[in-house]
């Protein structure tokens, strides 16, 4: 069982002010990298694993997907979703990753967002997924890049000469992270690059693409916080299909 | 024109002192990851790029390979590999891999060690690389991780807790990195992992295996100074197949 910190009110509330809540999906900066990796999506049958308040499902369903499945595990999100995100071809459904079961063949796409590194059992969900997809189908996931997750101490910290630095340690000790975000002790999983890829490939995936996530030019114009992702990745973004 | 370092009488003179050097594979912790990488050599027709003392191209020839053909932009290199790891099936060749042309549908399996973060443009090299394997022929090879290579002061640092820790920054701006190994300004060219693996998918590959090499237990009780390489991955091991 998944640690449910979504339902966590304190957290819950912080969260649901983050500009990616508020805004939507134009409210992520990565989701421009993200949509340049989705296949045409007309008349695709589609699952979108820890959908959250369903920004993507339901703009998969207005890109012309056939029907979306959203899971979730917080009943928080799963309310929000099926009230602000409503569309009768999406079905938001609560669900826990580490123990979802899904029906054989029955996806062209299954995506999923920022979801992967709180599953304990990775190449359990992969396996599931692999099962899921027709021949073919397509998988494409974003997840917190490992280089972000790593550290012990994961904050910015000065090179010796005073340049904004990125702490790195323990990354091929895989496993458990605890971080206190939004609320303290949040539960996450690293894994390296590597084992990831690597899961896919095992299980039946052919890599697509792989994307470190980094903010264009323009969008540092536009929000100068952003300069700093050029420093370290903090999301990885891959595309694979279903061999 | 790559720098041609390995021909600088002090870099060489040091360099050679290297364990890797005195003791050939045996003395590279990662020999035994991409030995484990490396498919049946048996008749197969070979090329190592950056081939060094000849290591490497003379085990794949003791292992059953029909014949290897080392390139080494370094004429020290060669000739030393042309004196100690000589065999009448391999063909020693003085050759910069930032113009390296080779012969068409020529090779099974094509072996690169620590040589490709010293090119430029690795688009040209992938693409000729591709056009000189066999379908189906196979690329494995090994570089410096950009985790490894990407900091601007890349030397260990502590966390605020004072532990061991590698410093990430400028990971996303790709391109010329100078460090100082056994000689100042030594030129390498960091590039994300991302575009290492999309390079290679855009010129025909299907990526088989991704490894960021971390050192086994025993190889920590016989060496306790390769402990830190658990911290962060200095070596990248990627195999891959031309479709």
């Amino acid at each position: 069982m998944a640690q449910n910190i979504y339902d966590d009110p304190q957290f819950f509330a912080k969260y649901s002010q983050l500009p990616r809540q508020i805004h939507g999906l134009e409210g992520a900066p990565e989701w421009c990298a993200v949509k340049a990796m989705m296949p045409p999506l007309q008349g695709k049958h589609v699952a979108d694993l820890g959908c959250g308040f369903g920004w993507a499902s339901r703009w998969m369903r207005q890109n012309g997907a056939a029907s979306v499945i959203g899971y979730d595990l917080s009943q928080n999100m799963v309310n929000r979703a099926r009230t602000d995100t409503y569309d009768d071809a999406i079905d938001y459904r609560i669900a826990d990753l580490n123990t979802l079961e899904l029906p054989p063949h029955s996806f062209d796409l299954i995506y999923s967002a920022l979801a992967f590194h709180y599953v304990e059992d990775f190449d359990r969900i992969i396996d599931t997924i692999h099962r899921a997809l027709i021949p073919g189908g397509e998988l494409i996931f974003t997840i917190e890049h490992p280089i972000f997750m790593a550290a012990s101490q994961p904050n910015w910290i000065e090179d010796d000469q005073g340049r904004k630095t990125w702490p790195v340690n323990g990354y091929a000790i895989e496993g458990e992270r605890r971080t206190n975000w939004f609320a303290d002790g949040v539960l996450k999983y690293h894994r390296m690059l590597g084992t990831t890829l690597n899961t896919l490939i095992r299980n039946g995936f052919q890599i697509d693409r792989v994307e470190e996530f980094a903010p264009a030019e323009k969008q540092i114009k536009e929000n100068p916080n952003l300069a700093e992702e050029l420093e370290r990745p903090m999301m990885l973004l891959i595309g694979a299909h279903a061999c």
